[in-house]
């Protein structure tokens, strides 16, 4: 039986216990949750280390990592650091979307080193084992969410609401499709004159999502990638095929996530969730920043975190990543720690915004300790004390004084003690 | 006569002409808004290589960057490298805001390379000169406005709305008061039992306002410096000072600045413009951050920019950076540079969301360009070109590849290449 199943069963998982005690909730309220389809707990039955986490309405907003070599940039050894500065630094999970090197060696080893729920994008193995287009077949598409799902992967990102209908609404678009598998999948469905397998075989892939309870993370194939692409017609068609195979896949015991964009320009953001909401029946929603300008490269952590922050106050539930790297190439493991604290830093402003119960208390705690000018306190409680640590000493301030303001500090000017003088 | 004299008498100067042509305006409609007072343009008559800019409605979200020695860290060499830096990355104003060295020195060399709008806080140099706070008299802080009008500053914090009448709502706040100038007058007057003087002696300052245009940037003395103490009476309160101030200094030809907070929760910073916009009849909003979190120290320009975003689009003019240094230390060079970007984003992605015609003209070639593969051109329109380029050349990336993708390339295989083999 899948979470899902369980908790339509009316029974708790040790899954579901775990993941209710992270949040600090009762267990039923995430029963209830993945009953309704509002949350999910992506655990493979065969991902052994998992702790499991709930994604989606009424828990913590989450964030994740990607990480992956592609054919130019070909490491075992980075890729382990960046998962494990992806753990170090904070991130809820991590997927790995490698399309160089031996793909199913980098994913296993990733895995049993990885505590946190594993995604995948089955796609990039067909697209990076294949000599040619033409050699690929349904088939390969299916067999490869069977192998990653056999080797304990948790949730796989599948493209099924790219479908021929869709094509001509790209017509116009400025930045085409700009979604890896999402292309590869427009590309098949074109040289073959025919629809795309994942969303004609979807009871297939259904069946071997509940086999393993893999979360079918269902993909934006088509988001935009640029804002003059933003909330147009064909992201929202996609969007609405997405929410019909959730209900198929619910009706089927499988847990779904739906996959969003992208770039979209900060006053389209609450349309575009307030539509997922609609159209996708409350399943938790997993955006790609999303970026509000296009012009951020080098920065595109920033534009993901102004995005992301206000996409998860209206209702997003699930924060990817966005890494300074984006749109200039593969990011290293520097880039990866970037990134999930640009996310975290969204994901918590968030939590706060829409008033989810005890968020704020962090908050406080680092305001308490700040007015007392415990440094130590701080800098523990800072996002990332490693930064706050290290920008502390190479100030090689003294005492509780900072070099910003010294004994102009504004705490102890207000408490009188202006006339203080430091020992110097 | 001082800008907004002359726009109420009818007449354009150069100085709206010049902040016209930046804004692609009509000349009129900034003379108009400066008669209204929605619009600033800071210009000191003595400040001679300034290139002038109008701050507020209808035009675009502006960014200041804060320079400055302390005590600490004093280095005219430094600060000189500051400027040139906020200077080349896209700051539209700077403030000095030294309170260490010679501060007479520091301020004119950077006044006199400084062709941006150039801010100053009178009160740090009556704060840093003074051997004891019972040396500070009232005339003291009116003679420094007076020294820094004379020496061509363009505008200056003064913070005339922490009152007497203020100080009981000051009680049960978390972190008291956290600006600098609001915390050295709240202990002056707590000291000499006495009311504010640049309250109390608001006319005299007014005349030294108008007699070298210098704008009055209304300081939010009692800004929140977290979460839990934003929106409270106390900053509201000073906030209706202001308004009232406000016409005070329009009714004198004196034009206004109103500065904001702070530390802000996202779903606060709605009701903190509002009331600004209620209270002091559309004068223009210049928001430090505000930050989303307390938490985010050695990343505070996100926490700000995710702030700046939404308060900006909301219709906050101004945008004060916010350093990754912010809270731990005095910024460095690289600090001003991050901080700058970070808010350069803020402001970008504001003037979009917002509508303002032509913001988004940047987001679209960018995009056309990264549609055709063409790195120079989107190196050339990203935010920072530097760092683009930098990362670009650190990747080893050949002909038209990236490799984050390599020949998976969504744009390419979009483009039916996908059997297309990298020449390696």
């Amino acid at each position: 039986m899948t979470q899902r199943e369980t908790a339509l069963a009316g029974h708790l998982t040790p899954a579901m216990i775990a993941a209710a005690q992270k949040e600090g909730m009762p267990p039923e309220f995430i029963r209830t949750g993945l009953a309704q389809g509002t949350l999910a707990i992506p655990a493979n039955v065969g991902h052994h280390n998992l702790d499991p986490i709930a994604i989606g309405t009424g828990v913590r907003v989450k964030i994740n990592a990607n990480l992956g070599a592609s054919p130019h940039d070909i490491s075992l050894a980075k890729e382990r650091e960046k998962l494990a500065a992806a753990i170090r630094y904070g991130a809820h999970t991590v997927m790995d979307l490698s399309t160089g090197g031996d793909l199913n060696a980098i994913r296993t080893t990733l895995l049993s080193e990885c505590p946190l729920p594993f995604g995948t994008v089955p796609v990039y193995q067909v697209m990076a084992e294949a000599k040619r287009l033409d050699d690929i077949t349904a088939d390969h598409l299916l067999e490869a969410v069977r192998l990653q799902a056999q080797q304990g992967v948790d949730f796989v990102t599948v493209h099924c609401g790219v479908t021929r209908k869709a094509l001509p609404l790209l017509k116009n678009r400025v930045t085409g499709v700009v979604s890896r598998g999402g292309a590869f999948l427009v590309a098949w469905m074109r040289r073959f004159g025919r629809e795309n397998p994942l969303f004609e075989r979807f009871d297939e892939l259904l069946d071997i999502a509940r086999t393993y309870d893999v979360t079918l993370s269902l993909g934006d194939g088509l988001r935009p990638g640029c804002l003059a692409d933003a909330n147009d017609r064909a992201q929202f068609h996609e969007l609405r095929v997405l929410g019909q195979l959730t209900q198929r896949a619910w009706a089927a015991g499988v847990q779904v996530i739906i996959e969003g964009p992208g770039h979209v320009p900060l006053h389209l953001i609450k349309k575009n969730i307030r539509l997922q909401q609609k159209y996708c029946h409350g399943a938790p929603f997993y955006v790609l920043g999303p970026l509000v300008t296009d012009v951020a490269a080098g920065y595109d952590h920033i534009a993901g975190a102004i995005g992301g922050t206000l996409a998860a106050s209206l209702g997003a539930a699930f924060l990817c990543y966005v890494t300074p790297a984006e749109h200039l190439k593969l990011p290293e493991v520097q880039d990866v720690i970037d990134g999930v604290i640009a996310s975290r830093i969204a994901a918590h402003a968030a939590d706060i915004a829409r008033g989810l119960p005890g968020a704020a208390d962090w908050d406080l705690k680092i305001s308490q300790a700040r007015r007392a000018l415990d440094w130590e306190t701080q800098i523990g409680l800072s996002v990332n004390p490693d930064k706050a640590r290290q920008y502390r000493l190479s100030s090689r301030a003294k005492d509780d004084q900072c070099t910003m303001c010294g004994r102009f500090c504004a705490m102890k000017v207000f408490d009188e003690r202006f006339d203080e003088r430091e020992k110097d």
